[in-house]
Parts: structure tokens; C-alpha cells; sequence
């Protein structure tokens, strides 16, 4: 039944490009032919089998090649990364070719059983596993050298030869998402599937999110407003306020694990078997034995890299803390000269001169946000961590800690040092405004207006010459390897998970909070949606299950927050005029109160399943059939 | 390369007998015969293909069987049942017929590749997958109903047709293994891999925690002592104490689950993949389609079930809980009406009479506890959950808050109700030490001596009596099977668990708890071995990766500790004395500390990886080639 690789040609004469590769301006022909040749060579030559084609740009160089592959070729590409697919009996299964019959929609010549993302995605794959046979260096360049087993693509782009692989545009689908996206000014659902279909899972499981979290916010933003409205400041509205916050994100982050169940059971992701990782691009290191895969390739010592993070990243880090604490000192006595110069010359021009330093601090945060981001970025990337895995969580982890602090250190020393409610809640909604808006501009708007003057420039550039093949290929691709590149979820979710701890972590304070951020996160969905659709490359489609590192962070945020939010009911007047005799009956009280609520967050979150019994049912018919096939065998 | 099921023959000359079947006595003859001929069945024609011969009883009766199989039919079965064995090259690895050759210590003639444990558990799988074909009903017995695919041998006990199925002992090697483990008086580990092979994993895990448990609690004890001995009462030894103890025990738990996975993997049991679940025996229901399966069999509502335990079980669990707390509130009574006496007339007896009451208790909630246990069970039972895990898991949670409950809610009353140290010092030590000696005494000795006597009234009967047959066996089976039954590491596990409360909860105030725990483990790793080797029929072996939800149990205790530990030593006199001017100041510090230690727990936690490091390269390893045997198909 199984087709073999290199018994069946993978031509085809209609070439459709799927992927781009850019190699830089002065790579010598010999690297040239080597790396198309390897692309197109047959499998069982070691060849990645793929169609591939130069592009010859306006100034006659041919540094562009376009990379496409039969339909036949591609099927078996999706059967090689695990691609899982509806059968005609609605369940959901692994892909074969062997068994491609069995799946809802194909045909023998319907090309659009796998989708455009889905193709490329493929691609990519093949192209990373493309890999050394008996290559010592990449020819024409001596210092770059390879041994067998070697991800060439990984090497080219390590040295710069391969300046960077993107998947192209779908001008008319992207049109019809656009339309159905953001196009129509109506109150609608995401197209959730068809945002997958196009991005891929990643993105698609992102925007998923940022939708379920703003749906999540409204009960929290509906319930504050009378609390705004009506100047509510009884102890009892405030406990039962916090209280509900409190539950609410729990519940919410356990109801988000199930509907994430439920979505990428639907696209087949969370079916998908993890691939074996390989080391990312830039690790480096002296040529030994891998234990696992008993394969030659570089390794490092974990101890180098332990002393990298302990003595170097660490003290870096705390420094940085340190600094960012500095700054909120400083921010402190702008604040202190503020309230000076507004009691001395009481006008609405100084009513208004009390809110600039909240202003001056929130920018600050983002500036030094962004500035630590590179260094940390930076630092990982020279800890030299060996799986793209172990350097991301190592990222998150720095850039967490570092954000975390440098949001919130200030709004902690003003509710916990000061005791100064009125300053919080001014503090608190100065930052949350501000950060908001300079994130839609500096994330979306900027660049897409930059994004917008430089595409002008490239068409006048175009009609001013004549070349002789497809006008709108040659225009799309130099449109496009001019853009911006995606550099995935990350500082969305951030963005996000900053918000979370705004509106989670002193609401009982300030309940208008969670009003702004749903405001904020209806045109984030249309500012991140333009973002995705005009101002960056089309990025590659990643599979994922979950939201991985994030919903630990979120589901720390909400314990920290119970801890906050039992403080500050703690210390309002109206509670502490309930005692009015001990002092201590209070805090007691408070205390015993905290940890049953972290009880109860601890209960919820074990009683709630993280799958919802349908999805449950399913995967373990799925088991069962597994295991009966093992016995059949 | 693959044998088929029934083109081999799978008799054998030499019958080595290895499970006993017993029915009951009045059995008729058509269903001896229809059972023993379903067991002997080709597995082509749905029978188990295993050897099976009657034994003839002194009194003519003939009820029970002897059930073994060739050493061809259990190698398949092996394969059948997942079986993970060493290879030559030292790895870990699926037992598969066709690549028999590649594992450790096999030959066609050696038939100790498999230990006897491990065929005694292959049988026990075969039976219980013993299916009916055809039959409507159990033949001879028109009112127990069958239907295609229900497991034979679970409808004939739950019917009371058969009566019991146990494995056999091997004397010899029973007797080598008493030697070695409590033969010899000398100190030294567990010979834990000869009681794997004897006795399965399950229990071997068992005596391994026990043990790994009994040498972690050595540095709590020898720090305690010094504490009791220069009657040290300064708070700064005792927060070292306690913060050392916290700490510590997370450490422990931590490090345990590496041990565990070191000992598992070396078993093999890490790697085994779960089999699918059937229903339990007692589960019954009306005839329906599982959804998973696509089978037809009883399906119960799980509204039912739920109606069941919320409106039932869960009122009856508070009922018990009140009156665990009523007979607390007699105890404390009790110990009024013994300081009272003590007081009037002032006498050697009346101080020996303060310790009655505590006695008294302790022994209470012993007799409180065992009766529970038989009232949970058939709550649980009465709750007709489908799976035994899922029932196993309502059990555990009944069982553990109320013993949780019954045993330490004195002594929270005690310590954060009266505030009374000494009082609590003293309850603390009754009832540690009394439920020691009543557990050791209840579950080892009293068996033992009963079994004793039993023995040798049975030896007398034999002998009386002339039997044509191996007297050894017939003696050997009869006396086997009216030992008591082993009903799993529950209990066991249950008393650790406890232990691990009197320990870790009230550290501070008692620190020389540490001691009595470790001297009764040490007799407790005796008593227990006695019971398993000479108590009790002989287990049939039980594959398991780890301790299970005892795991978690021991987590949350250790997480509650924390709390109490902290409460405890902000509440002693010498930390009082330290804060002389606010008991705010003093809560506050002890909530910080609190949560300070809470969080550093989670992160330790979280920190520490669950496998150590040669074990994770070694589980990729295994992935890996998994992933390319997959790529090369």
C-alpha cells in the first residue's frame, strides 16, 4: 500500500509558490546550484524533493527563489510532520497516505485538502530537515562548515548566506479574512477557524484567547461601573466585588484550558505527537555525541551554561531590578514635587500638572520594557541553550520577573508603604490608560503607516521598469521581503498578562479597571488583526496544543492577586471599623480568609476537568482503537 | 516473523501449577466444564490457551483448579500484556515474541526469563480477558446474564461461582526471600529488587517509600533529640527547627519522585503504557452502547451516580465528621475530670491517670477509623462507580478527611482553641505512640498468630487423611487458600500518611516525634514483611510507575504544616517576647514568613525535576527511536 518515495515523480507543470527563500546579495553560483539542487533532489538521495524556482528582481540579481512542491509530495510531507485531519466519520486522525480515502475532502485532485498554511508549514519542515550527507563545509564558503546530519538551512542561516525563508501571501484569501475579520463593522465572532486556516494554530489560538478574555472581563467591567457610578465605598460591596473577582478568574482560567480543549481538538493539534526537537539555529559548540540520538553534533557543556546564567544573566537581571526600582524613587519625588507645586498654586493647569508624573513614569516602564526585552533577548541567545524550548522558557522567565516588577513595584509600594488609596487608584489607572495606548500605537498603527509609505515607494519603483515575467509575483515578493517579520506571540501575551495582573491585582481599589481594559482589548483585536494581515510577512503556521508557559503565568497572577486584593480589603476604613477593639482580630480574620479562598482556588482548579467529557470521550475511543490495532497486529 | 495464536501448540508436558481458581462448593458440573474448556480454548476460537487440572480436596470435593500455561503461551502473553524487560544493549524495552532474542537473559530453555510473579500476573490478565462469545448466559446458571465481550471470570464472582482466584507461593523462593530480607539481623537496605520479583511492583514501591521514608525522617530525629535532652526552648532553635523541617520535607517528597522513577524505570514499569480500563466487577447497570468502545454493555447514569453521592454519601461523611468531633468534645471531658482528680488527691496513680484519657482516645479513633473504613467502603461500592480507579479515588478522599479529621482534630482544637502547649505535647505523644503500637499489633501479630494456629491444626487434618496425589501441593493450596486475603497498600500507606501528620504538623512543639517514627518504621518494615510473607495468600503482582495519589496526599500535608508550623511559633512566648509592644507587628512577620515559605516550596517544587538526568536522556532516547522507526516505515 505504501508508496515509495522516489518511485513516483513529483513534478508538476503548474508551479504554484509557496515559499520564499532570500539569499544574501553575494552568494557565490557555486552555493547557488549546490542549495537548489539539494532542494530538488530526490528523497532518497537525501534531497528534500520540493520544486524550486529563481526570481529575478528589478536589478537583474537572482538572489530569490520561490519554493513550491507537487500536490503528491506534499501529501507525504503531511504524513511525515503528523498532520492530523477529519475522516469522513468526523473523528479525528493522524494522516496517511495510505489511508488519504478515509478523510473528509480529499480527492486525488482536490488541491485544497491541505490548506495554503498547512503547505507551507511542510515546506518549512522539509527544508529544516534537509540535512549534510557527506558536505564537509557549504561549498564556496570554507568557514562554514558542516558534518553529516547537519540541518543545512540551519547552518546557511547561521552565517548569513540565507538571509530568511517566508511563506507567501494569499492575496485573494487574505481579502475574503480581511472581509470576514475586521472588515464589516459588526459585533461578531472571530473567524477563529478561518484566521487558523490562514496563520496557523499559534495565532489563531492567540486571537482565540484575546477574545475569550475580553468576553471573560465584561461580567468584571458591568459589575464595577455602578461602583464608579455611585461612589460605592461600603466594605461589604467592596468584599463581595473582590470575592467575585477572585472565583471569577479562576473559573475563567480553568473554562479557558476546556475551550482550548475543544478548538484544537477541532484542528487536530492536540492530537499532533511532539516532534523530536532539534537544536535551535544558534547553538554552537565543539563536535561530541548527542546521548539521546547517539548522533555527531555540537555540544556544550551544561555547566558553562549554568555559569553563564548564575554569574552572569542573574547579577544582570537583579541589577536591572535595582534600576527599575531606582527609577520608581525618582518617579515618587516627581510625584512628591507635583503635589508641592499644586498646593502652593492651586489652578486647574497644576490639576492637571498631578497627573504628568504618572504619565512621565508609565512611559518610562514602556521604554525600559522594550530595552530590557533585547538584553534579555541578548543574554539567552548567549547562554547558548541547545532547544528553542529551554531558550524560550528561560526568556519568558527573565522577561516576566523583570515587567512584573517594573509594572507593579510602584502600585505594591503605594498600597503597601504609603497606605495611600487615592494615589493607587490614580496611579493605577494613569498606567493602565497609558500603557494601553502607547502599546496600540508603537504595535500597530506606527508601522502600518510606515508599513503604507514604503509600499507607495516600491510601486512607483515597479511601473518605472519593465520586466519580462508575472508583474504581480515579482511586485508581491518585494513587497512582502520588505516587510516586517512576526516574531510570534510572545509580547501579545505579555501585553495581555500585564493587563490581567492591572485589573486583577488591586481591583477591589479601582473596579473601573476592568471597563478600560475591555475597551482596550476590542480595538486590540482589530489593531492586532491589521497588524497580522498588512504590516508584517505572512508567518509561518506553527501547531500547538495550549498556550503553554502563559497560562501558568496567568494562574500565578491570580494567586498573587487573592494575597493583594485580601491586603487592601484588610486595610479599607470600612472594614477596619468593624474591629473596632483589636487590630489583631482583623488581620486574623483576614489571614484565615486568604487561605481559604487559596483553598478553594486550589479545590476549583483540581473538581474542574481541563477536558470537557465530549473531548474526553473522544480521545479515549481514539486510545482504545489504538491499543485494539496493537492486538489485532 | 509473527506466530500465530493457534498454529503453535501451547501444551506442555510439565505442568507447573501457578494460579489457583477456586468455586464454590456446590458448583455444577456443566459450568466446571464449560470454564475449564473456555480456559483451555485456543485463543483463535476466544479461549485463553492456558493448562488447566483440577485438584481433588480430602473430602472428594472438586472445586478448585490449577492454572498454568507453556512457556511459549506466557511469552505471548508477555507481548499481550506490554511487558518491558532489559535488552543486551542495557536499554528498556517492549517485550515483543518476535525480538526475543535481543532481551537479557533469554533463551528458548530458560524458563526463569519471566519471573513467576510476572506469569502469575500474565495468567490473571488472560483470565480476566477471558470474554464471552455467544453464550447468553453463565451455562447451569440461566439467572446470571452474559452478553459478547463481558469478562467471564468478573460475572462468575460477582455471581459467587467462583470464589476466589489467587497466585500459588513458591516455597523456595519465598524462603530466600525471608532470608535475605528479615533473615539476617543486620542493617541493610531492602533487597527491593527480589521482593519486585516476588511480589510485584505495588507493594515493592511500597516497601521502597517506606524505607526512603523511615532514612528521611533520621536527620528530622537526630535534630530533635538535643531538643528534648537540654529541654532547648529558645525560639530561634525552634523556627531553625521548623523551618528546617518545612524545607525538608519538600526536599523529600521531591527527591522521592526521582528515586521512584529510577526504581520504576529499572522495573520497567515507567515505560509500560496504561491498559485500557474495563469496568470494575461490581459495576452494574442496564444494557447500553459504550461510547467509547462502541460496545454493548451496562451503562449507569452518571446522574445517578452523582445524585448518589451528593445526597447520600457526602451527608453521611458530615455525620461522621460531627461525630468524630463529638467524641472529641468527651474526650476533652475525660481529661478534665482526670486534671480535676489529679489535682485533689496529687498521687503517683492519678499522674499516670492524665495519660488514661489520651490512651483512651487514641484507641477510640482506632476502632472509629476501622469502622469508617468499612462504611466507606460500601458507600462507594453502593455508588456503582464504572472504573476502580475512579472508585478507588472516592474511596481514598473519604477515607483521608475523615481519618485527617478523627485523628489530628483534637490537636488543632488543642493548640489553636486552648492554647495549650503542654496539653498539646502530651496528646500529641498518646496518641503518636498508641496508634503505633495498635497498628503494629492489629496488622502484623495478631494475623500472624492466628495463622499460626491455623497452620497447625491444618498440618494435624492432613496428615490424619491418605491422598493419592502430591501431598506437598494439595497441603500447600489448602493451606493457601484460607489465608487472609492482602487487600492492597491502602492501609499501609494510609498509617505513613498519617505518621507523616503527627510528625510534620505540630514539629515544633514536639520534636522528638521524628524519633518514635523512625523506630516504628524500623519494626514497622519487619512486621510488614512478616505479614506479606507469612500472613497473607500471596498478591498477585501489580505493575504501577508511582505512589500514586498518596504522592499528592503527602504534598498537601506538607503544604498544611507549613501553616500550622508557622501559627505554632508565632504563638510561643519566647517569639512573643520578641515583639513586645504590637501583636500586630508579630502576625503580620508570621503571615509574611508564612507566605514566604509557601512560595518558596512551590517554586522548589518546580524547580527540582521530577526524573533525574540520565533517566530523561534515557526516556528520549527511547522517543527518539520511536519517532525514526516510525519515519522509516
Amino acid at each position: 500500500m505504501k508508496e515509495s518515495w522516489s518511485s513516483l515523480d513529483t513534478f508538476e507543470p503548474n508551479f504554484r509558490p509557496l515559499v520564499v527563500i532570500e539569499l544574501a546579495k553575494n552568494t557565490k553560483e557555486e552555493t547557488r546550484e549546490w542549495l537548489t539542487s539539494r532542494i530538488m533532489d530526490k528523497k532518497a538521495n537525501g534531497g528534500a524533493q520540493l520544486l524550486v524556482k529563481p526570481l529575478v528582481t528589478e536589478n537583474g540579481d537572482q538572489n530569490i527563489y520561490l519554493v513550491g512542491a507537487s500536490h503528491f509530495r506534499l501529501l507525504l510531507g503531511a504524513e511525515a510532520v503528523g498532520l492530523v485531519k477529519e475522516c469522513t466519520d468526523n473523528s479525528m486522525r493522524t494522516f496517511t497516505y495510505s489511508s488519504r480515502k478515509t478523510f473528509k475532502g480529499f480527492a486525488d485532485d482536490n488541491h485544497s485538502f491541505l490548506t495554503m498554511a498547512e503547505c507551507q508549514y511542510i515546506i518549512k519542515h522539509e527544508l529544516e530537515n534537509l540535512r549534510a550527507k557527506d558536505e564537509k563545509i557549504i561549498p564556496g564558503y570554507p568557514q562554514a562548515k558542516l558534518y553529516p546530519g547537519k540541518s543545512i538551512v540551519r547552518r546557511l542561516l547561521t552565517n548569513g548566506i540565507l538571509v530568511q525563508i517566508f511563506p507567501l501571501h494569499d492575496q485573494e484569501e487574505l481579502k475574503k479574512l480581511r472581509h470576514t475579520w475586521y472588515g464589516r463593522v459588526k459585533i461578531s465572532y472571530q473567524p477563529l477557524d478561518e484566521i487558523r486556516c490562514y496563520f496557523g494554530e499559534t495565532i489563531a489560538l492567540y486571537f482565540g484567547f484575546l477574545e475569550y478574555f475580553t468576553f471573560a472581563l465584561i461580567p468584571m467591567a458591568v459589575i464595577g461601573i455602578p461602583y464608579y457610578v455611585f461612589a460605592w465605598e461600603d466594605y461589604d460591596k467592596y468584599v463581595m466585588f473582590a470575592t467575585f473577582n477572585l472565583l471569577w478568574s479562576t473559573v475563567i482560567l480553568e473554562v479557558w484550558k476546556r475551550l482550548c480543549a475543544v478548538m484544537t481538538y477541532r484542528w487536530g493539534t492536540l492530537l499532533m505527537k511532539r516532534q523530536f526537537e532539534e537544536p535551535r539555529p544558534g547553538f554552537h559548540g565543539v563536535l561530541g555525541v548527542n546521548p539521546v540520538t547517539g548522533r555527531e553534533e555540537p555540544v556544550y557543556s551544561s555547566i558553562r551554561r549554568q555559569l553563564r546564567i548564575y554569574l552572569v544573566s542573574l547579577p544582570f537581571v537583579c541589577l536591572c531590578l535595582y534600576f527599575s526600582l531606582y527609577v520608581m524613587m525618582i518617579y515618587f519625588d516627581l510625584e512628591q514635587w507635583a503635589l508641592d507645586y499644586h498646593k502652593e498654586n492651586e489652578s486647574n493647569f497644576s490639576s492637571l500638572m498631578l497627573f504628568v508624573p504618572s504619565i512621565i513614569y508609565a512611559i518610562v516602564i514602556e521604554i525600559m520594557n522594550r530595552i530590557y526585552r533585547y538584553a534579555a533577548e541578548f543574554l539567552t541567545s548567549w547562554e547558548n541553550h541547545r532547544l528553542e524550548s529551554s531558550y524560550q522558557n528561560h526568556l519568558i522567565l527573565k522577561v516576566l520577573v523583570f515587567n512584573f516588577l517594573n509594572c507593579f513595584a510602584s502600585l505594591f509600594y503605594i498600597a503597601f508603604v504609603l497606605f495611600d488609596m487615592k494615589l493607587l487608584r490614580q496611579s493605577l489607572a494613569t498606567l493602565l490608560i497609558t500603557s494601553q495606548i502607547l502599546n496600540q500605537f508603537a504595535e500597530a498603527f506606527l508601522p502600518y503607516w510606515l508599513q503604507k509609505r514604503h509600499k507607495k515607494r516600491m510601486k512607483k519603483k515597479m511601473y518605472s521598469q519593465k520586466t519580462d515575467m508575472d508583474l504581480s509575483l515579482v511586485e508581491q515578493v518585494n513587497l512582502e521581503k520588505e516587510m516586517g517579520t512576526y516574531f510570534g506571540t510572545f509580547d501579545d501575551y505579555l501585553e495581555l498578562f500585564l493587563q490581567f495582573g492591572y485589573v486583577s491585582l488591586f481591583s477591589c481599589v479601582y473596579p473601573l479597571a476592568a471597563v478600560f481594559a475591555v475597551l482596550n482589548n476590542i480595538t486590540e483585536i482589530y489593531s492586532d488583526a491589521l497588524k497580522m494581515c498588512r504590516v508584517y510577512k505572512r508567518p509561518f503556521a506553527e501547531p500547538t496544543a495550549n498556550i503553554g508557559v502563559w497560562q501558568l503565568a496567568f494562574e500565578t497572577m491570580s494567586v498573587i492577586s487573592v494575597v493583594t486584593n485580601c491586603i487592601l480589603i484588610g486595610m479599607s476604613p470600612q472594614v477596619n471599623a468593624l474591629f473596632p477593639d483589636s487590630k489583631m482580630d482583623l488581620i486574623l480574620t483576614v489571614a484565615f480568609v486568604e487561605h481559604m479562598l487559596l483553598a478553594m482556588k486550589f479545590v476549583m482548579a483540581f473538581v474542574i476537568p481541563d477536558k470537557p467529557r465530549d473531548i474526553q470521550i473522544k480521545l479515549a475511543r481514539l486510545e482504545f482503537e489504538s491499543l485494539e490495532a496493537l492486538k489485532q497486529q
